[in-house]
């Protein structure tokens, strides 16, 4: 078995060996631009890892894993222009370094090229694993819809943001691990359950996410904190506080969040002392606890040994234990 | 044998029949819109009668069939979104009646699916189908841009042009007969053949499309003529009237391209006289005559009786006799 670490290299290494030229240049370079950016390699790496805890050998799951990290990618570049996002792993995105429409039209080739890895699997498995990158390529746009439908819709629960954070985040964790799972020889069943691990996990990693923004050291996060407050970003934190606030403490954060972002620090400030008055971080604390426990209920079902499992379980402490 | 028209018939009752719906319903109400619209079908009549050419039941080819026009109208979506294009089919488009967040999101949703269609075609046949897809996407994607980039170019020659017409619409209809072709009982070579035969319709078909914008009777073409001269589009008339003008010629027509849109007639009026003068109209129809050639030429060599053959014929000799 691989470490994290050693699959991560792997695959850049993998990704670098990969030629995404052709003409007109215009249409490739952002291609090339995005994929040799780095990155976490995240869902790769969840594939190969996945074959391997099957007994499968990570060379045949190399392509579907680039597919996937490309489909990923293709995904970012769509989202960047909807979301008016300029940066983008510390570079300019892709719609605001070219424009508009070359990150439409690139990210389209990107969609096409995820297909084009995936059929260059073993054709055994072609069958298995298409209909699991479909699904989720229509969920993750789905997912998308949600969260541009959220900034403005005024009547969102808790249980629409799980759902968005499933569709938008999850499933691809998720299906990344299944195709990992099926080229490494995994039966229906047993894909099965390390999507749900997936999932689960998917989830965790999300309300991890939204509890750095605001609880984050910022040394170690590396960017400062209250994005989502400033923005007004309907996450878990917000939802949550919106839920249990009296009518004081509703109108007290109605107000804070009319500030405009000029008034960052006081906003952000007012915020965080609502949270605490309301206990909301270690509420989504617990939220994220029943994930993570539903996470490795699910690996627990996997016929495999526990050692054949422990790469996947230290990948989960350490998305959990994150401090960035 | 199913004539164009019954087939025509065909697809859209089975297009009526697939429910396109999910939610949000925000990302599957364009979808809905785009599909119900009509249109000629051109792609999925000639997936249908490319089967039943090689022997095949119709039935068989009705997924793949409405995969490859979902996917068509996924390129219109995006398309219309780069070429800022208002109305299409006589309705708003997808991204006027909504925005173009919601264009680009129901666009890719449509390129999922029309996957997901793909993949309902018997097994047997997907490892087949499915690359010519591939190829088809990323060369549309090509075309497209290069599309984009001969707006501002300034040295365009008559063989890119003819090179951005093939990838931006010819592909599809070469993948499109290809595709059911197989489904039909095809072997490669056939199924190239066929290909081939589509590619050649397909560069004749757009010259027609650029003769009958300038030269077509409006009343039976529905719609004024000269849009192409009154945008400066480099279509093959402008680029043989380039080639071809004399000093004198070559300045009055930069004057021409140089006057405004509010100009119109003045403008039409002027480019048509100089096409006059150098012969463009002739040399366009024996332009396209030598595609149309080519095209019978690959028809010739596939290897089924004429009668099998008739429909395709029909649809060829349709195509370049229409007057809209």
């Amino acid at each position: 078995m691989h470490t994290i670490q050693e699959l991560q290299d792997y695959i850049n290494i993998k990704l670098a060996e990969q030629q995404f030229t052709g003409n007109p240049p215009l249409l490739y370079e952002p291609i090339n631009y995005t994929l040799s950016q780095g990155g976490k390699r995240m869902r790769p790496m969840l594939t190969l890892l996945a074959c391997e805890m099957f007994g499968g050998n990570i060379e045949n799951a190399v392509y579907p894993s680039i597919g996937l990290e490309i489909f990923h990618n293709f995904t970012l570049l769509h989202d960047d222009i909807m979301d008016k996002a300029p940066i983008r792993r510390g570079k300019e995105t892709v719609y605001k370094k070219w424009n508009i429409n070359i990150a439409i039209l690139s990210g389209d080739t990107m969609f096409a090229l995820a297909y084009e890895y995936m059929l260059k699997t073993d054709s055994h498995f072609i069958s298995r694993i298409l209909p699991v990158l479909n699904q989720t390529a229509i969920e993750v746009c789905e997912g998308q819809q949600y969260d541009m439908n959220f900034e403005t819709d005024g009547d969102i629960t808790i249980a629409d943001y799980i759902e968005m954070i499933r569709l938008k985040t999850a499933v691809l964790l998720g299906a990344s691990l299944k195709i990992g799972a099926i080229v490494g020889g995994a039966d229906d069943v047993n894909a099965n359950h390390i999507y749900d691990f997936g999932i689960n996990i998917g989830l965790a990693f999300q309300l991890k996410d939204d509890l750095l923004d605001v609880y984050a050291d910022v040394e170690k996060f590396g960017k400062i904190t209250g994005g989502d407050i400033v923005t007004n970003k309907k996450t878990f934190l917000y939802l949550k506080a919106f839920d249990l606030a009296n009518e004081t403490q509703s109108e007290r954060l109605q107000h804070l969040f009319n500030l405009p972002e000029t008034e960052h620090n006081a906003k952000v400030n007012g915020v965080k002392a609502l949270y605490d008055e309301l206990n909301i971080e270690q509420l989504c604390k617990e939220e994220m606890q029943r994930y993570y426990e539903k996470a490795f209920t699910a690996l627990d079902k996997i016929n495999v040994s526990n050692q054949q499992k422990q790469e996947l379980m230290d990948f989960a402490e350490q998305l959990i234990g994150r401090e960035s």
